[in-house]
């Protein structure tokens, strides 16, 4: 058995001039893994006939799949299908079904006229198979050439989305004889990736050719992942259980999970499991804490509410930090803090509260207090435990480690 | 002139699993694009000997500057320094900066001992000039074959950024005789692509043939770009300024701002502008309509603060929602977005105040109160206006698509 590739081309000015930055590919990557089929390139090209033909002579050699996305719009800015049309020798037509289908949007669900350039999504390549698109009036197409496959998706990621899980998925192993590529993942925290790599170097070195380690930091995480291939699923995946066992034990004073799911997940899980509830009262992170807990459907079930505190007048009205504190101590320092998490704790009437205080630049900063120094409170009905931090970096990113600290350290008092 | 073409070359198998999703193609092709250099491709390809060096071949064909990150790292999963020397013809030595500096950071800056693989980051083929890395261990490495410039780059988007912004940039205009490309982009709202497609359609007939559009629709908000590119930046710049002003006059009824910024920024702007303040209460959002309100640096002029009330005893405690609102027409009603709007304005004591309360799914949906409906209200000392919203997508969509229209509702009651 080969391994069978895919190669994706983007099609679109604006991934190149990057003012847009493209999240479809991972996400069919991701979906294409699982169903055993690997991917050899990503490549984006602009609006230009020349190099979209390229790409599409040029990874059809390397790849038995070629997926394309973007440039099926209704503006004038697309040349995808003419050229396609033309690729494979065709001629436009009407097809039916996305016709009726396009009219019905218009008539039912928008309730607008529609347009000719409307009608226009419904013209298709008469050498393609069409691929129906629930979601929007764009159709996904299927080209076959020299033994190779060609599909053609819109750009708007709900509308590929749907194309792929419904049309693609379920065809693509009826085609090919696909292998298994395997993957686990898993979390730690606490350790930077070189201590790591020494760490685990013995563990690394005993994993068999087809187990390949991989690193991948983040943020104050490091995630492991081990990747494997091979015909038989059963063997395969029994190989990768017992070395990702054993780097599972041999990371264990670091090991946040043995799963891939982000640091917000592991907490929401954690306090399901254990019936607890959390609030947050947050300065400098404006918020994200909140918004990264409540990003997981069923939040309702852990998460209160929180109060974003950004003026002064705001955590010593709503959150009662005493006007004192606030001038003598400052905003940003352990006293304040920790009032924050002891009185939105009780105000929002939980078992635990997270609240932050820091400077997130690149204003603001002074010789005491730099940009970057940031104050952790974690409250429960035991005690608070505050914690000073300083990052270095650019406003987006203090602002993503804060709250990735500040979530680890929940998760480690949950976990005693 | 000749235009010239740089490709994006992206090295990591997390980036074809789809584990990651790349945000540094999009950055470097923008500060490309401001220096006049145009995007060819964007690669990605995985940790494999044979696949990188085909793409140093296949790219350095279609484009005089090959930039490569990724796959320089302090672990053992890294194979791009070996293979950049053996293609360069070169042996690796140590660079005495470079490890001048590695050394200094682990003993000034981390405070730990340094490790072997750490030793190993000041190793550089004999044939690169090296690039300077502040933010980190891995430096950069620029080579130069037939002509053409090898820039390889560490992955990290933050010490990537570095060492662009400081050594690359200053240097390549140097090397070659770039053109000028020129972008300018409006936001809308309030129009579907294909209806604005079909309302400038004239405009968009009378552009020269260099000069672009594109639209970029995203979550309610509908960009338009014109790009020209030519050799006379004056002149360019002069017939891009009178084309982007008939687009700017045509689109005026949905025209948002004539710039391409973030819709929070537009709003921040305007309430700086104008010295005013504003708060939010927020339930399904999260807190994530604050995250983009204080994403922007110097957000304490214009915000004071939210609360999150995702739980109803939160609502009807922090923000005095009656108890019989929420009993009889429920937390997803117009009486309750008035009354947490009306409310947080007063406690925070703000100009204005955003306040929203929906259903974002995938579960919580009722006959009644289906998922992605949404009331977001707006108050002002004169008057609260409240409407409501029905979204039908995933729940990470609907979030983002109620921020932005609670933004949008803001900014058109600020204008009057």
């Amino acid at each position: 058995m080969n391994t069978v590739y895919a190669s994706i081309i983007t099609i679109g000015d604006e991934l190149l001039i990057g003012q847009v930055i493209d999240t479809n590919s991972a996400w069919i990557a991701q979906e294409l893994n699982k169903i055993g089929i690997a991917i050899k390139h990503r490549v984006a090209v602009g609006d230009v006939w020349e190099d979209i033909w390229q790409a599409l002579d040029e990874e059809s050699k390397h790849a038995s799949i070629v997926l394309i996305t973007g440039g099926l719009g209704p503006t004038s800015d697309d040349i995808t299908k003419p050229l396609l049309c033309k690729y494979f020798g065709g001629t436009l037509i009407t097809d039916k079904d996305t016709l009726t289908h396009v009219t019905n949007i218009f008539e039912n669900i928008l309730k607008r006229p529609m347009l000719e350039v409307n009608k226009k999504q419904a013209e298709v390549p008469d050498v393609c198979t069409v691929l129906k698109n629930e979601r929007g009036t764009a159709p996904g197409m299927l080209f076959e050439k020299e033994g190779k496959v060609f599909i053609s998706l819109p750009g708007v990621p709900h509308e590929m989305k749907w194309i792929v899980s419904n049309e693609v998925l379920p065809l693509l192993p009826k085609k090919f004889n696909t292998g298994f590529i395997e993957h686990r993942t898993l979390l730690t925290a606490g350790i930077g990736e070189s201590f790591l790599a020494e760490f685990i170097k013995e563990e690394e070195a005993q994993l068999p050719s087809n187990i390949k380690l991989a690193y991948l930091p983040n943020y104050g995480i490091v995630r492991l992942r081990l990747s494997a291939s091979g015909s038989e699923k059963e063997a395969l995946n029994l190989l990768l259980d017992t070395h990702f066992s054993i780097l599972i034990q041999k990371v264990s004073p670091y090991l946040v999970i043995d799963k891939d799911m982000p640091l917000e997940a592991v907490v929401a899980n954690l306090l399901i499991e254990k019936g607890k509830t959390v609030a947050t009262a947050e300065s400098c992170t404006g918020g994200y804490i909140a918004h990264l807990l409540t990003s997981i459907s069923g939040a309702s079930a852990y998460f209160k509410g929180s109060v974003v505190s950004y003026d002064n007048e705001v955590k010593n009205k709503v959150l009662h930090v005493p006007s004192q504190v606030l001038a003598n101590q400052g905003a940003v320092s352990e006293e304040t803090v920790r009032a924050m998490a002891e009185n939105v704790r009780e105000l929002m009437n939980t078992d635990f509260s997270i609240a932050v205080s820091g400077i997130m630049g690149p204003d603001g900063g002074t010789e005491l207090k730099p940009v970057g120094m940031v104050w952790i409170a974690i409250a429960s009905d035991e005690n608070t435990i505050a914690k000073r931090f300083d990052f270095k970096f650019t406003r987006e990113r203090n602002i993503q480690l804060t709250a990735i600290n500040a979530l680890n350290m929940l998760r480690l008092i949950i976990c005693g």
